[in-house]
């Protein structure tokens, strides 16, 4: 994080946010940990937002398949591998991962700080067959800070979900990280929309490739995008790129409501005549 | 209304719902009701969206100068003309207007039905100036039966609170009409969200042409358009030109919430989460 001038002596703080797009290879932990890895090791960089499971692959034949993949946060590899990459390049990094607790298994995304601080957002809204696989997640939308900055969590199709970004964005969230495996058409102008409605940043991770499981093939799609506060699109990715950019936004941007001069997104909302 | 036989036995209505997208001339108010009745009375249709303050114009000086224009509902010339159009030609309208209602001044749609039902929503999210014109809506988020469809109505700026069309979709609606004077440019894909999200139809009646008034000239945005409850374009108009097209629905299939075969977007919403 870096501070920029502006003017008469005013500062900005300056972040350096991104994605990294790729095809996970099913089932191959480690391998997919190492190449993340190697990846991030590479790049200057705030905050990085991984894809949804994006060391296991998204497609289990059944919840006991999936069982063995499911890790425990913060002890498992996946959590340690991140720890160990965030303290040493001083990076922020969201990932999705199956996470063990007890005798559940959570779809979960886990924001791990330069610091070391590990904050988990669970699932809320399953897709398809995720429901046999995961339990539904039982984590509020909360904001966690990376430095002065708030950031908040939200897992694929969540996203369709109005309640959950306008929940995050009550909570302060000045950046939303979305790491997604996502197989239909809407999320790219439906999270533009999120972002301009709530008037924050939006970095959505997809992953690329197929998945294959007895006749079953799924199509990931890629087009991973971030989003600025005022609806402008920042960065797209191609549908089945490699990609890892990093761009720079000044965070405070989010903190404006203002879609005109006289009317805040907040201040003008008519809570007494909602129905929720 | 028409019904389709569908395979064994089972029938679909149908429903012809269209837009007008056209140029009101400022402030003449007689010779926009006739243009508009002129042009309505050579179409089949079953419902027709015209846009916000359709037979004024939206540029006003002062909320006195407003005050001269607003109309009571349904004795004044604007209800008094559609009534007697949607009595003639069996024809639902969604119209925009300025409401005059004791000492108020509201910016209001108005459904009138082929039997001459009158049904009224208040704008509740006034944009920029507005808030000097008019008063804020005091009308809840209410909708009413065409036949046997629910229609809900909000007024341009709306749309960018998704508690809106939200609150329209959890009340029943299965067709939202949505009366514009637009100059931002989010609305056609932020509207294709709220028609997504909710599995609604939705038209958005915007109007073409520019206004001046002293030093201020705004531009209005046309590309009208019309989406599906599955997120299909199913018809856009051009940013400037005179549209009236009616096109085929069965409305029936904004009763259907599933977005996948297992993911109805109503009951799969996370009310024990969400921070309203």
């Amino acid at each position: 994080m870096r501070c920029l001038a502006k003017g008469s002596g005013l500062e900005i703080k300056v972040m350096r946010i991104g994605f990294y797009q790729f095809t996970p290879i099913p089932k191959k932990v480690k391998l997919n940990l190492d190449r993340i890895k190697s990846a991030l090791s590479h790049i200057q960089a705030d905050l990085i937002v991984l894809p949804e499971l994006c060391a296991t692959g998204y497609l289990f034949t059944s919840r006991s398949e999936l069982s063995k993949y499911a890790e425990p946060v913060p002890d498992g590899p996946s959590c340690m591998t991140f720890l160990d990459l965030c303290r040493t390049y001083n990076l922020n990094i969201v990932f999705g991962m199956a996470e063990r607790n007890s005798n559940k298994i959570y779809n979960t995304a886990v924001l791990i700080t330069a610091e070391g601080k590990v904050h988990c957002y669970r699932k809320a809204h399953l897709f398809l067959n995720e429901k046999d696989r995961f339990d539904p997640g039982n984590t509020r939308f909360q904001v966690f800070q990376i430095n002065s900055t708030k950031v908040g969590m939200l897992i694929c199709f969540d996203y369709f979900f109005p309640e959950v970004a306008r929940s995050l964005a009550l909570a302060g969230a000045q950046i939303i990280c979305h790491p997604s495996n996502l197989v239909l058409d809407y999320a790219q102008k439906m999270t533009f929309t999120r972002a301009a409605e709530n008037r924050m940043f939006w970095i959505l991770a997809n992953r690329t490739g197929r998945e294959e499981s007895g006749a079953k093939t799924i199509i990931f799609t890629g087009r991973s995008q971030i989003v600025g506060p005022d609806g402008r699109l920042l960065y797209r990715a191609g549908s089945d790129t490699e990609e890892l950019p990093v761009i720079e936004i000044a965070p405070s941007d989010a903190l404006d409501k203002k879609v005109t001069p006289r009317n805040d997104l907040f201040s003008d909302r008519r809570t007494d005549l909602y129905q929720s």
